[in-house]
């Protein structure tokens, strides 16, 4: 018996299916192993589903599904198109992953109780890179993991189990095609994944990964030649350095062909990098990228650098326009097979941040965008948080560069600038937990993000929707209802912690729970400088500039505290704690009501979840019973604690008379 | 060659010594253990100090040294007489370990470079227990262990090395004479020590120690039958549980006759107890005293007993009321060989407290005073702080108990109440650093520890320049200096970090550096709640009653913010920052003005400790240069964030118009 489940590859059972007909059979002529993966899938599903496993049909006209390649239409090796008739679902794609693609799309329709017959269409990624970044640690933690250990490794050595072929397919029935197996933050031996101690396992997880399309890369350290074997530095310029890197790659791509690179943190947070040697980002990468190019491999290369060693006393730094900073000035140095990863905002992964500046700046750079499907500063797998509409406001927001096409999905898509290597990657929220994500309403996230990243034009409901079909429930009240709490968990999660855009009013290094000045006198960058009169840091242009690196279009929106968009008002400004809002309320009323209705919200959700025994799977209904107990103690004590530090700092009482501590 | 030093027994050469001769050859006819070391030591010693190793003389009167016992005098198993003629010293004692102790006295003055001719002295112990506690971790972490790794334990096994001995050599010299062996917090494997698993390099270990007169104890986990046998239950009243107990007690004492009992922390932070069963401390601690009883075994038992899970809401409850409560109605129901271990303090160690008002309560029950040498709260053996006056003032404070002899130094000795089983303990602020404590100046809190449980009358600066004469330095400018800055160290630590009692202004978890509302909001007790106008918790009468707790003589001090000493002001009160001190100045003025002075203090230690170069061993020189220019680091940032502070609630400036940020 598997200790873990399937997620929304749940395919819970539905004998009174109306198109079940259509499951009965399948045919393919084609034999590459991502076709074998969806035969595999069919019989898998439709036994699970309907009862009784369909069989391979001799004969293209008895199928129910055909799988089958077609070089003359236009879906690309990853799109596909499927037209069901009243008997037949026939899956075409030019390339093999699409067949994959095509046969996931097929069957997570039907287990959602959809109808197939009648379906005719042709779908491609939006995206080229959809890419899971794990933050897996080779001793087995997991780096902001909220699901238990990893079950990539443990005791300093990967682990191939049946869980690993289980992991791939939800990657790929979500449509994400690469994943970086190991922390950006590499250390601990995991420094030497790259060398010959760990090839005979990696040689296998990247075959596991790629029938399932999915493309590996390797987080690497950036001092390696120095770490592994001993050269006296690793100045990216330096010919023994760039020698190194070049057997690396040869020996690695050697070994593994369908490698698709490495992922790299240099110069952040402690991690070795370029500057050390007095080179920039554009150096460090270029000479990675020219190493693996010969083996069509690509260096994907974050963008989350700043001074994390600030002196909170100084307040011209602004660690929000160190991304750009950093960055915007080497557009167009970049090797055509480098990538830059970017983070959503220009902080780190808050509840609300503007969209980080960088989007619409490169227009000669290839660029990803970098979301958190972990839920480091967004409850942590215990507060339920559905981020996709938050990753939506991201991939929606109109930068102002200058094109017709200038939305963040425009740019990363490659619409506006014509890049080919982009798309979007999330930090993963998995581990060994049985459920995969700690909560099971995380699920979503991680189905989610496939799915935006696939196609950033679907809405949330629409996916949320689906996902707890797939995972949950198909009963429609359910549906619904735990649709409902999914859309509005991340407004909730909002309003009980830190307000109006202001942030980091939390936990040092563990980040879950309130601690209004637990960075305040840190060197991490991240102050909200509150008196007894006012708080928050002028990033307009009368302040440390930020507002400045947007294109005039939202620049002028932002620095005006006028028409800053009210959740991002302590994020660009410093006002009085007496500030009227639009609402005509001050800004501190706003802080206390917000608070208490947060936590009325969560009660409310707690309700509407308990109504739900019986109607989902037990364990289900269990675990995140539980969860909504833990969410409640928690936005308890986010609206107590934010709160008495408003009320504390202001001596500001609430007007409608609620006791502050 | 060693890697690691002999602090205060450096012996460094010094063949100028006027009284050298004694040192030339010495005679016994004694052949305990204790006795063998003795011999050992002056034979190491004064090769190390005088050149040439001494002979043992085969008459008496031929000899410069002799131990002898002499059963008629009266000092008792571990005090000593030494008589020194011209040419012969003569040790005493009517037990082992008094001329053990003895040798170490008289190798000691001379190490120091005092004249030992016409000494004529009859020394015993104050106190009968004179304890280290270790809180070294079975895996080789020590907690709040600041000078490396543990010296006692790696990967899950008891450590048996050269240095073992020159550690009891160490306790020995500073009249330690027990020591408990492993953190009282009890896990991670340490609860298998009393089972066979670790039985052989125990019984090593406790000959080692016991051939230097230092008992040995153990941590226990109060659940042990349940952990390691598997009962149901931990119940002390349970007789299965009574047996396993005493059948653990005969099997261990049977190992290891030496063994001096358990130490014991129970029903506290997370520890298991007798709360789980319904039963109280006396219980528990009665349970096991009966166990080791026949075996002359103790049974020491920490009354460092709170709720730690606290609504911070909760304005009702007072940490530093819990130990009281939870122990002064047990007075009289412990058995005779049960000891309550009373930190000297009723919150945590810090840097500035209320003497515990449990002394003085306890007329019928054996106690020890608990500190600590390890500098959890005071700078960590980073920042220079000298320990021992402020453990002078807890032992010279007048409980007011009724009785003439009423000070913590006369009850901790038995003199007021009579008890036989008494003294003080400290945790140990040693590990596998070079020097053992870390900062080299710790080293005078080690042995001004042992020093000042011997006698605790000796004072803070005899101590400080005796011992710097035995691990740095005989000259006499750099003893003045020395001794100058250790004396003043403790005072300037309390200058920039939490001011006037306040305490715990520190970051949570690893308690270095400054973080004003670290504990605010936090389930551990220790708040502050200040706000726009003032801070503090009123614990007199008319607030929590914590004042209450004291014999009226004091209650009446403490719960009057006119007649509370100023140190203590924010620990008893809560006050307005416009409050006047009766130097005149505003409360907050007084915070200002002692964190500027705090910090210019440590710039003038450190450039008194500068002018030390070539004076003093090199490796120290550096070593404490280092240090001093990370404690001058940590006092601006805690100079500036309190002021910081201060000002953001307060927005009262600084007279002086200094900048506050």
């Amino acid at each position: 018996m598997k200790n873990w489940e399937q997620a929304w590859l749940a395919y819970q059972s539905n004998k009174e299916y109306g198109d079940k007909k259509i499951f009965r059979s399948y045919y393919t002529m084609e034999n590459s192993n991502c076709c074998r993966k969806a035969e595999e899938e069919i019989r898998r599903s439709c036994k699970a589903l309907f009862g009784t496993e369909p069989v391979k049909a001799s004969h293209r006209g008895d199928a129910g599904i055909v799988l089958e390649k077609n070089p003359a239409l236009e879906t690309g090796e990853e799109g596909y198109r499927i037209c069901v008739s009243d008997s037949q679902a026939v899956i075409q794609s030019t390339g093999d992953r699409g067949l994959l693609y095509g046969t996931f799309r097929l069957l997570l329709k039907a287990s959602a109780g959809e109808t197939v017959c009648g379906m005719d269409i042709m779908e491609k990624p939006k995206n080229p890179f959809r890419m899971l970044n794990m933050w897996d640690n080779i001793d087995g933690t997991i780096e902001r993991g909220y699901a238990g250990r990893s079950f990539l490794y443990e005791n300093g050595e990967i682990q191939i189990t049946d869980r690993t072929a289980d992991f791939a397919r939800l990657l790929a029935s979500a449509g994400i095609n690469a994943i970086a197996i190991n922390n950006v933050n590499v250390r601990d031996g995991a420094e030497w994944l790259i060398t010959q101690r760990h090839r005979e396992k990696l040689k296998v997880l990247a075959r596991i990964l790629g029938d399932y399309g999915v493309a590996m890369y390797l987080c690497i350290d950036f001092a390696a030649p120095m770490t592994i074997d001993g050269l006296p530095l690793s100045d990216p310029l330096d010919s023994r350095v760039r020698q190194w890197w070049k057997e690396k790659a040869g020996d690695l791509f050697g070994d593994i062909p369908n490698l698709g690179g490495f992922l790299v943190k240099a110069d952040s947070e402690g991690r070795p990098g370029p500057f050390a040697y007095g080179r920039n980002h554009a150096d460090g990468a270029n000479m990675l990228a020219e190493a693996v190019r010969p083996y069509g491999g690509t260096i994907i290369w974050r963008c989350f650098v700043y001074n994390c060693q600030q002196d909170w006393r100084d307040e011209t730094t602004d660690r929000a326009k160190a991304g750009y900073d950093n960055f915007a000035y080497l557009d167009g140095k970049f090797a055509e097979n480098v990538i830059l990863q970017i983070k959503n905002g220009p902080i780190d992964f808050q509840v609300r941040e503007p969209v980080h500046p960088l989007f619409g700046r490169l227009s000669e750079t290839n660029q990803i965008l970098e979301v958190q499907a972990a839920q480091e500063y967004t409850g942590q797998q215990i507060d339920v948080c559905y981020l996709v509409p938050m990753w939506k406001e991201v991939l929606d927001f109109s930068t102002g560069c200058g094109k017709e096409q200038d939305t963040v999905a425009d740019i990363i898509s490659g619409r506006t600038f014509g890049q080919v290597r982009c798309g979007m990657a999330a930090v993963s929220n998995t581990g060994k937990d049985p459920n995969w994500t700690g909560h099971d309403l995380a699920g979503a996230n991680l189905f989610g993000f496939g799915r935006l990243s696939w196609d950033p034009a679907l809405g949330s409901e629409e996916i949320a929707r689906e996902w707890t079909k797939l995972q949950i429930t198909r009963d429609p009240q359910a549906v619904e209802l735990i649709t409902g709490i999914l859309l509005r968990s991340r407004e909730v999660y909002e309003k009980y912690t830190a307000p109006l855009g202001i942030g980091f009013m939390v936990n040092p290094s563990y980040h879950y729970g309130p601690n209004p000045e637990g960075y305040e006198y840190s060197p991490w960058g991240t102050y909200h400088r509150a008196d007894h009169l006012a708080i928050g840091v002028d990033r307009s242009d009368a302040g440390t500039g930020y507002s400045e690196q947007y294109f005039e279009q939202n620049a002028s929106v932002y620095r005006n505290k006028e028409t800053c968009p009210e959740n991002l008002l302590l994020f660009f400004h410093r006002l009085p704690y007496t500030y009227r809002l639009s609402s005509g309320k001050t800004l501190i009323q706003h802080v206390y009501d917000t608070h208490f209705e947060g936590y009325e919200d969560v009660e409310d959700m707690e309700r509407e979840w308990l109504t739900l025994e019986g109607k989902i799977p037990q364990e289900i209904y269990e675990r995140v019973k539980e969860r909504f107990a833990l969410q409640k103690k928690n936005s308890r004590e986010w609206r107590d604690v934010i709160n008495s530090f408003f009320y504390r700092k202001s001596m500001i009482a609430d007007e409608k008379g609620r006791r502050l501590y």
